[in-house]
C-alpha cells in the first residue's frame, strides 16, 4: 500500500478537509499515477453532500484527473512511467457484457465502478477519486493525454468534454447541421465547441439577455433568449439536435417545438423529474426523439482527447488551490466560475 | 359536384346523423371511390367531440378508407376503374417539401391535409372524411389494397397499421429482436402482428391478470403483467424496443425501466402531458430514447399493405351498420371492441 495525501468530506454536512488515504499495491493491469491536475464537476458536490443518495463517507470526489505515470504492474502494455494519462468517471467495469465488448462501459449490465463512491471489484474496497496525490487505476480505464494538449485545461475533459462529445457522435452531427446547446456552464461550453469542430452551425439557448455577449464569445454563430416568445417561435422546427445541459428540471416543450422532424433532443444534464410534463404530441406529431447520454466509453473517451488536439480544444478553467474547495463548490453552487475549476495538485503535494 | 350520402355530426354535443354532402369534380389527378368500408377510429370521436379543439362542423369523420375507383381524373396513372384502393389519414400535403420528397408527407412542413377536419388546399372548403358513400382524392394519396387481402379487414390498417408499422421500420426491428408491446387495443393487436411478422419475441405488457388469456390470442410470446412489481422487476433492462399504444397519461418510467441500454420507447397513442413526470435519468443512465411517431408517409403506407399481403396480416374488426354508429362510440370509450369497428357502407348506401 502507499501514503497518498488527499482531500475528504467526513459527512455530508462536513466541508472537504485533508485525509491521508491508502492506495493499493499495483494489480498485474495497473497503472500508478501521480496526479498533477483534478477538474470539480458537480457530482462531486452532489456526492459530497449526499444529493443522490448512497454516498459513502469518507468521500474523496473527483473524477477528472491528469496525472504522470509514476509505476506500471507487469501485464500493463499501453503505459509507460512519465507518460501523461488521464482517468475520468469510471475505473472498472465487467469487461465481458456486450456493454463492455463494445467499449460502452458506461452502460456496463452489471454496473460501472465510479472513480469515487464506488465499491473495487475485487477488494470491494471504497472507490477514491482525484484529489489526492496518487491513485492506481487498470489500464483500460486510463486514457492517454497527447502531447499538444495543455494538461490542466484537458482535465475536464475526461468528463464535461466527453459528456458532450460522446452524444454528438451518437447522433451523427455534422457539417451544415444545426444544433443548439442550452446551459452556458462547464458542459454548455464544451458541447459549443465540439459542435463547431464538427462544421455545424451552433446556437446558445440562454434565459437573459445580459449573456448575450458571453454566448457569442463561447463561438456561438446564434444566440436565442429562451424567455423571449418571439424569439422561439421564430425558431420554430429549425434545428437537427438539441443538447440539453441544464441540470435543474425546466421546461422541454419549448425547445422540442424547435426541432425539425426527426430531430433529436439529448439531455445529459438532468437526472430527475422533467416538469413541467412533456407534452407528448411535442413528439408524436414530428418523429422527434428525446434522449439520454451518459459520459461515454473507454475508447470513445480517447477519441475524443485526440479530436481535441486535432481541433486544438480544451476546456475554459480557473486554476484552483485545493485549500479553497470548499469555497468553490459554494461558487459553483451559483454558478460563479467560467467553466470549470480545476485543482492543481501541487497545492496539495506541498501542504502540510 | 357529386352528390354524397354521408354520416356527419353537426356540434360536439350532437349524435351522428345522416347528411348529404358534395364531392368536388375531378381535378386532372383525382381519383373517385366509391366507399366500401371504413373504419372507425378513436380519432374520429375526438374530432366529433371536439376533444382536441378545431373541430370544423359538420365533422364527417372516417380516415380508414376502403373502396373501388370510379373515376379517374386526366392525369391518373396508376389507378384504373375498378380497382380496389384505400385512403388514410392524409389526402394532401405541399408535395415540394423536404418531408414530402423523401414520402414524409405526414411531416410537411406546411402541413398536411387531415382526410376530414382539413381545408383543402385549392378550394379551401372543409375535408369530409369517409363515413360516406363516395370521396374524391389526389393519386398520390390513394393506396392500392392487394387482391389478396381481405378488403374489410383492411380498413384499419390505413391509420391502425400504418401508425404501428412505421415506427418498428423506423427503428429496425429484426429477428431476435425483444419487442413490448404497451396496450391491446386496435394500435397495440396491429403492433403484436408487425413485430411477430418481422421475426421478434414479442411481450404484450397489460394491467390486468384477466387479459392474459387474451393477450396469447393476440399471438404474444410473453405476458407481462405490469401492475405486479415482480414481474416489472424481472423485465428490467431486457427489451429493445417498447410500442407504446395507450392514449391517456400514464407512468412511462417503470417501461423504460424495461429497456436495455440503447433501448427504444416509441410513443404512438398518447399528444397529451407525460404524467407521472418522465425521470430524465432513465433516458440518461442508458442511453435510451423516447420517440414519437405519427401514422406513415404514402409510400411507406404502400409497402406497409405489400408487406400484409405477403404475410396474411389484416385487423381483426367488428362490422357495422353506420346507423349503430353513435352505439360503436359508446361502446369504443369502454374499450369494448375487438378490436377495430369497420362500417360496412352498404348500410349507408342502403338506406333510405
Amino acid at each position: 500500500m502507499t501514503h497518498s495525501k488527499a482531500y475528504a468530506a467526513q459527512a455530508a454536512d462536513k466541508p472537504l478537509a485533508p485525509l491521508d488515504i491508502e492506495r493499493r499495491e499495483l494489480r498485474p493491469d495497473d497503472v500508478a499515477i501521480e496526479i498533477d491536475y483534478c477538474g470539480v464537476c458537480h457530482s462531486d458536490i452532489h456526492t459530497v453532500e449526499n444529493d443522490w443518495g448512497g454516498s459513502l463517507y469518507p468521500v474523496v470526489p473527483g473524477h477528472e484527473i491528469i496525472g504522470r505515470v509514476q509505476a506500471v504492474g507487469v501485464d500493463v502494455r499501453k503505459y509507460q512511467v512519465g507518460q501523461v494519462v488521464g482517468v475520468g468517471c469510471m475505473v472498472d467495469s465487467c469487461r465481458s457484457c456486450s456493454a463492455c465488448e463494445t467499449g460502452l462501459e458506461q452502460y456496463c449490465l452489471k454496473g460501472m465502478t465510479g472513480t469515487y463512491n464506488g465499491r473495487d471489484r475485487h477488494d470491494k474496497s471504497v472507490t477514491l477519486g482525484g484529489y489526492s496525490e496518487k491513485i492506481v487505476v487498470s489500464e483500460r480505464f486510463v486514457v492517454n493525454i497527447p502531447e499538444k494538449l495543455d494538461a490542466a485545461s484537458a482535465a475536464p475533459l475526461l468528463c464535461a468534454g466527453i459528456t458532450t462529445y460522446s452524444p454528438l457522435m451518437h447522433y451523427g452531427v455534422k457539417a451544415g447541421d444545426r444544433v443548439g446547446v442550452i446551459g452556458m456552464g462547464g458542459l454548455g461550453h464544451m458541447g459549443v465547441k465540439f459542435a463547431k469542430a464538427l462544421g455545424a452551425e451552433v446556437t446558445i439557448f440562454t434565459r437573459s439577455e445580459s449573456k448575450m455577449e458571453e454566448a457569442r464569445s463561447q463561438g456561438a454563430d446564434h444566440v436565442i433568449i429562451s424567455t423571449d416568445p418571439a424569439q422561439m417561435k421564430a425558431a420554430r422546427e429549425t434545428f437537427d439536435v438539441l443538447l440539453d445541459t441544464i441540470p435543474v428540471p425546466h421546461d422541454m416543450n419549448p425547445y422540442l417545438n424547435c426541432l425539425k422532424y426527426d430531430g433529436k433532443h439529448i439531455v445529459v444534464g438532468l437526472l430527475t423529474a422533467v416538469e413541467p410534463p412533456l407534452q407528448a404530441g411535442m413528439l408524436v406529431m414530428k418523429r422527434r426523439v428525446l434522449a439520454g447520454s451518459l459520459i461515454g466509453g473507454m475508447p470513445e473517451t480517447q477519441e475524443m482527447l485526440d479530436f481535441c488536439a486535432e481541433h486544438d480544444i480544451t476546456c475554459d478553467v480557473e486554476m484552483l488551490d485545493i485549500q479553497n474547495i470548499n469555497e468553490a463548490y459554494d461558487r459553483m453552487k451559483k454558478g460563479d466560475v467560467k467553466y470549470r475549476f480545476v485543482i492543481d495538485m501541487k497545492t496539495l503535494k506541498d501542504s502540510a
